[in-house]
């Protein structure tokens, strides 16, 4: 069963080898709390927190999972305790604004508390990763007398928040939203409605739940441009901030699900529920954006757990597990048999969970610090570059590292042989949790058309400019005028990393004039161009953690098996993962014509 | 929830217009039997227990799993009545000798029944299949008077068969078995040991369970040279064939497990149970390797029913569920939205799974003429070379078609977005059910290894001989001098599949030359040699689809719209799937040092 041990050595690398965060926070205002010590303190404490509360409830929490009954959510034994001393920790407001009651700390740092807590315990993770969804779109859109009620409650943890957004008719295309918001004489409005889907919707853990609803007002314009955004809390709140009675939102059923068994998923009825519009009359999906970044980079977190806890998972059963002779002569004679590691395929598996957990990290952190800046750069240019590349990054990873995270998750359980399949090693679990990952908050699919169809289209690819001037300017230090001492050491990474880097433009140009052409053609390239710009960006990323391997060895600091490994990962990911690429490149540029010819009526003759 | 649907249309169009199965069927011995009518009629049968029996317990099965209590497993309710009904139907007795009580039929009717079975009710259909495997191993191995007692019983299906090879400390390498058998005074051994994953090795379908079992005599030789095969009954059998009393054959527990759960898999304590030596003593293992084939076989139609329900379960939402407009512009403007079908990624989706689905049943069924033969060739020439193509497709079938199943099944999961990790709709299921596919019988990587390590490196690549004539004679038919009627049509295939095919045979010789340079070459090169072949052969079979397709529109029979969909599924295997090969290709000529080089210890330094 995999208990789950805190990789602070790698964040660490990260950190302050690769992405010098000091000077960085340096330069975002509110970055001066986060000293050296204050970073290494909160990230011990947070590791001891999911390695002891959390990570052992992982298993139990998806044996047992939610029960319901008449209305009311039980979480799995030990979720309640475990909430409690996160909220007592101060956890949830970390990287929330000191007004608010929150620390004011760097949001980068809330991402890696986030991804601490979500490898150790994904299920358990969604009741308050949900809420800081909701929180930032109470900063973003709501008055300051609902932020004063709701925000400060939500800080502190003690209420936790939802998005409502589907309905039984719709997930993705949130225009067919049928929820009704009408005036009520005091102000605020009654909502009516079934949502379903609603993680962490309904629960024992907190004093009150604090939805965010996207309903219609009367005579709204159809679609996706008559939909306005509310706060709708479970039970009404008094004058002093006290839970008041039932605001007659209702949990009709919990769903059953393939995974996270401890997260609830709800289905709410809202019965003329008093809400509180957030945001202009009909611009809730705009003010939902904001949310949606956050949500999405927080998926792709999950991605990079998978990847993480099930090698961690794996490895060890891969040293002691004995089975066949190395073909390369016996390894270890002692013994009936060699352990799985020996033989290269095993390692093949191990590697490339650690590639796709060590390289998404980096590309979490990376997309951190844009975070960081638009939450707080210095100039309003510099605040859009970052949300720019943030926006590009986004759909990337959520994709990537999702689809990425769940071929780990299945590696890991290939790993272990038939006994991945027995539920008492927890692997298999593993899969299941992560499954709804390329699911929920947008398909893979949709990721893929946000990227391509919207954020590149739209800006004529400019969007990527940031991002291929950075990896441009990396390469050209290595170039042929370059005097680095790790020179030839890095051109195995350079080389291949310049290449693809040029590929990528050309292809995202042709790729683009395909689409100017025929509209289906940004259906038919985009997931492919999605999974391709993912292996470039973790082939940059992996090349920047060969070279800060490089120098610090130089230095004569730091653990040198620790960075000869990180450049051997960097190695393995270059010869046999980044590669796959060249597919996708392929057949990203081929017309619409195979996938669009069929006739409806002939997918099928039975 | 998926329904099945038996695709008689597809089988016949395989059987009739591309295997001509008549004539093959006239060309061996017993087949004359199975006439035009007797086949319909045992598809068409067989088709209806499956859709109205089976398939409505495919959910139910799941949810209720089997029920252990003190040594009995209680399977799922109604699973033992529509085993009832498949003994007096007679199926499991279809393809088995007539001397002990079977129909004698060509053994390929028999996995076109196992196929049917298994993609209506994979978890029930591991009961009859296990028995196959064990049934098998006795007809060629037994002794007549164990054939007698034992043969009969389970060709009727009274009784049922296991394997047990695994035990807790091996599955793959057998030469750690360490259940002993014992020479009684009577003749008889007995044996003592625990089994585990044992499938079908304890339940409440049949009077009794014949166990064929792994052991060690007294002083035989150390690993896999040294063990036997034992027939252990879980009850004794009583002089007239009846069933007498326990024979201590202890089922311990049942395991829980991420999927198959109306399958119950067994930990079976053996102590001092009554056994018959089968074969000769010490050769338990070559003896397995018949039943090995059967089974890995039988492993691989999991794979095509993954695909094949995978696809009936989404193809209908896809057409029914309304999610956004086409970018190409609305479609069904009187609707509130376009249908999921008319976007390209959705329809990448489904024609995945299509032409995984009906690519693989080509695969199985061009494999299973080749099994008959194995049994009934008219001259030994016949049957060896038969008997090494089956050899060599086995490990290609059983990886590639549970690899592509799995990703099949997941695809029909992300076709219903966050509905797929719902357990109501049954597209969940489908994954965990098959998550099993690519582990037991040998995992991919195991597969790998017997094809390339062990069927090509042998013969020095002369067992791909009969594969790659056969392709290239296809090939030569359309090349410049042929007046092939379709070879303007046909080219757009002949084409890509002359080249690959060529590259497949560079590939072998280039793999066997690196692995006698370096053995470990052999497992860095296996997994994805094995993967590449599968793409070859499936291209190859869709490639013959495709010609038999434009042959019979030609001739205005049949179904021309069914024909056109046939060759536009060749089209999009060709375009969209047969390039992944590549990746295989680049990454297999590799050397294995990114894989070998890093120190076990480096793996880890948390």
């Amino acid at each position: 069963m995999p208990q789950y041990k805190a990789p602070l050595k790698d964040i660490d690398f990260l950190l302050n080898d690769v992405f010098d965060i000091q000077k960085h926070y340096q330069s975002i205002p509110g970055g001066e709390e986060a000293t050296p010590d204050m970073v290494d303190m909160i990230l011990s404490e947070c590791a001891k927190f999911c390695e002891n509360v959390l990570s052992p409830l992982y298993q139990s929490g998806d044996e047992e999972g939610c029960k319901f009954d008449a209305g009311k959510v039980t979480t799995p034994k030990g979720f309640k305790d475990a909430y409690e001393q996160y909220v007592a920790g101060g956890w949830q407001s970390l990287s929330h604004p000191v007004e608010f009651g929150g620390q004011g700390l760097p949001s980068s740092l809330g991402i890696i508390k986030s991804e601490m807590i979500g490898t150790a315990n994904w299920a358990w993770s969604m009741y308050p990763g949900l809420s800081l969804g909701a929180m930032n779109t109470v900063l973003l859109h709501a008055n300051d007398k609902l932020k004063e009620i709701y925000l400060t409650k939500m800080t502190e943890g003690t209420w936790t928040g939802t998005m409502c957004l589907t309905e039984p008719q719709c997930g993705t295309d949130l225009g067919q939203v049928k929820t009704k918001a009408e005036l009520n004489e005091d102000g605020s409005y009654a909502i009516t409605g079934t949502k379903i889907f609603i993680s962490a919707g309904e629960h024992d853990l907190a004093e009150n739940i604090v939805h965010i609803v996207l309903a219609r007002l009367p005579g709204a314009p159809k679609g996706t441009r008559g939909i306005s955004l509310f706060i709708v809390p479970k039970n009404k709140v008094k004058a002093d901030q006290s839970v008041g009675e039932s605001n007659n939102v209702i949990c009709g059923s919990i769903e059953h699900k393939m995974g996270i068994k401890g997260s609830s998923t709800a289905v709410l009825n809202f019965d003329g529920a008093e809400g509180y519009l957030i945001g202009p009359e009909n611009k809730g999906l705009e003010c939902m954006f904001t949310f949606m970044n956050t949500a999405r980079i927080g998926i792709s977190i999950q991605g990079v757990a998978a990847s993480e806890l099930s090698y961690q998972g794996s490895l060890p059963y891969a040293k002691e597990r004995l089975s066949m002779r190395s073909l390369s002569g016996t390894k270890e004679p002692e013994k009936v048999a060699d352990p799985l590691i020996v033989h290269p395929d095993v390692r093949r598996m191990l590697l490339t969970q650690k590639a796709f957990a060590e390289g998404g990290r980096a590309m979490l952190y990376y997309s951190a610090l844009f975070a960081d800046k638009v939450a707080s750069a210095e100039t309003e240019k510099e605040r859009e570059e970052a949300d720019e590349t943030l926006g590009m990054l986004t759909p990337i990873l959520k994709a990537f590292l999702t689809e990425t995270g769940y071929e780990s998750a299945n590696l890991g359980m290939q790993v272990f042989g038939g006994h991945g399949f027995i539920s008492e090693w927890g692997m298999e679990q593993i899969v299941r949790d992560t499954r709804i990952s390329t699911l929920y908050e947008g398909t893979t699919g949709i990721q893929a058309l946000d990227l391509l169809g919207r954020k590149i289209m739209l800006s004529k690819g400019a969007n990527l400019k940031f991002l291929t001037k950075e990896i441009f300017s990396f390469c050209k230090d290595y170039g042929l005028i370059s005097r680095n001492p790790h020179k030839k050491d890095m051109l195995k990474f350079i080389t291949p990393l310049f290449k693809i880097l040029a590929e990528w433009q050309i292809l995202t140009f042709r790729v683009m004039h395909g689409a100017s052409k025929d509209r289906d053609y940004v259906g038919s390239a985009s997931v492919d161009y999605v999974m391709y710009s993912g292996y470039v960006v973790m082939a940059f990323l992996w090349a920047k953690m060969a070279q800060s391997a490089y120098e610090k060895i130089e230095t004569g600091e730091g653990d040198v098996e620790f960075l000869k490994a990180k450049i051997q990962t960097a190695e393995f990911y270059f010869d046999r993962l980044l590669p796959r690429a060249k597919v996708h490149a392929n057949t990203m540029v081929k017309t619409p014509k195979s996938l669009m010819q069929m006739d409806e009526a002939n997918f099928s003759f039975s």
